[in-house]
């Protein structure tokens, strides 16, 4: 790879919550393609959220650099949520949403942030609960129990992809009379009088699989940020397993501690 | 680059947290590194934690296959923290440490998996704080702050680096009576009676910088998980911000919503 020594006199002084000295090393070289990506980020700051960035060629010419060091550079910042692709221009992001980590749902979260949540079912089937699923969801291995796989969107915009496990015993008319295109959580509700009374939540960061991209509408390999949630009714009953994944390029997670 | 149709006949049925149908599309062509890659996953499930992976030309020839695509399959493995590198061969990785977001410190989430705590100081300066940290800390413009800058290490494994902001009056002599290998919240709670009320955190996936993969030992653009915290004590007042990156590969979070 091409190195250079560090091109940036004096990095910004500590940013909270930015990476301490834009990420450049105090000693040693730096790759290139890094040198011209901390100072696009610093023009990302000036330009402002929903800014157009210059084109790729303009960016080569004022860094004297090649077109492949600043695409190298583009496509971290578009990895990482600085940059989004709008038509055939690149502007700058606005920040990530924030989902609070709580019982609540996807949709009141999104709600919360002022946003309009939305679900595009992908598949609802049926099948024998395999073992490894069987406690977590209060099933007998074997006992039929549904799959609904949906994308979660926010204002239109793809966001997540969600896997719900349940068994058809809780939820029998699934199929029937629940709109995809609405909350499950409040469908458990109001339909059927059931509550939830906690939750066991582990996240982790994974790359999105091909399926995960063509469905979500992202680059294949990009981080996203992965939820997996075990949650159980009022009375410790279990009652659903659920894979959520979002854009790691468009979501944070929030938590207070108290 | 290079694609063909999907050549696993029958991906493995609903693994629970596991990709639907293995990530790989219910129509269309995936890359040929993704399907390399799906059946090294189920490889690394045979073998289990710690066996050792055939070398890459073993899997380019039982794969029929260039190495240049078992390298591309082998650096997602990687970066997802299935395999790890050990000595010159690659392992089978074992799961993720699980951290708990809680307002205990990293030294005790770390010692309730049953691993040993460690840190290494890379920094610790005094400056006058901007005006954008002043607020998180309750310190006014200008007024010294102290940034602690430590590696973490888990069984002397390095898997994270946490940068401090705290103001200089309430904790003067940081620089002379804290062993910076200890655990901070200990100190602030033994040694100056300060106990933490409540944080805020947010939760998200970014890369590696060099400088960060340099400190932590990762490959850089390592998707981290990044923690950012703002901690009150126990009479509400404004105490530090913190930024702790962990590696993606290594690190989950889990927490319990009632």
């Amino acid at each position: 790879m091409d190195h250079q020594t560090n091109p940036l006199a004096a990095p910004p002084a500590h940013r909270p919550g930015a990476a301490v000295r834009s990420g450049i090393p105090e000693h040693g070289r730096i790759p290139k393609y890094y040198a011209v990506k901390a100072r696009i980020a610093e023009l990302i700051e000036e330009l402002g959220v929903g800014r157009a960035l210059p084109t790729e060629r303009d960016l080569a010419e004022r860094y004297e650099v090649a077109r492949e060091t600043v695409r190298q550079a583009l496509r971290e910042l578009l990895l990482e949520g600085r940059l989004r692709r709008q038509g055939r221009g690149t502007v700058v992001a606005g920040p990530k949403l924030e989902q609070p980590l709580s019982l609540a749902s996807y949709t009141e979260g999104v709600r919360r942030q002022g946003r309009t949540p939305g679900r595009t079912l992908i598949s609802l089937d049926r099948f024998a609960c395999p073992a490894a699923l069987a406690a977590d969801i209060g099933a007998v291995p074997d006992e039929p129990v549904w799959h609904m796989e949906r994308v979660l969107l926010a204002d239109d915009e793809r966001v997540g992809l969600e896997s719900t496990y349940v068994t058809v015993a809780r939820v029998p008319r699934l199929d029937e009379d629940f709109d995809p295109d609405s909350s499950f959580y409040a469908y458990l509700r109001d339909r059927l009088g059931i509550a939830f009374g906690d939750a066991d939540e582990r996240i982790e960061t994974v790359l999105a699989t091909p399926r995960e991209a063509l469905l979500i509408g992202t680059p294949p390999a990009l981080p996203m940020l992965l939820l997996h949630r075990v949650s159980r009714d009022t009375e410790g009953g279990p009652l659903e397993r659920v894979r959520t994944l979002y854009r790691g390029d468009r979501f944070s997670f929030t938590t207070h501690l108290g």
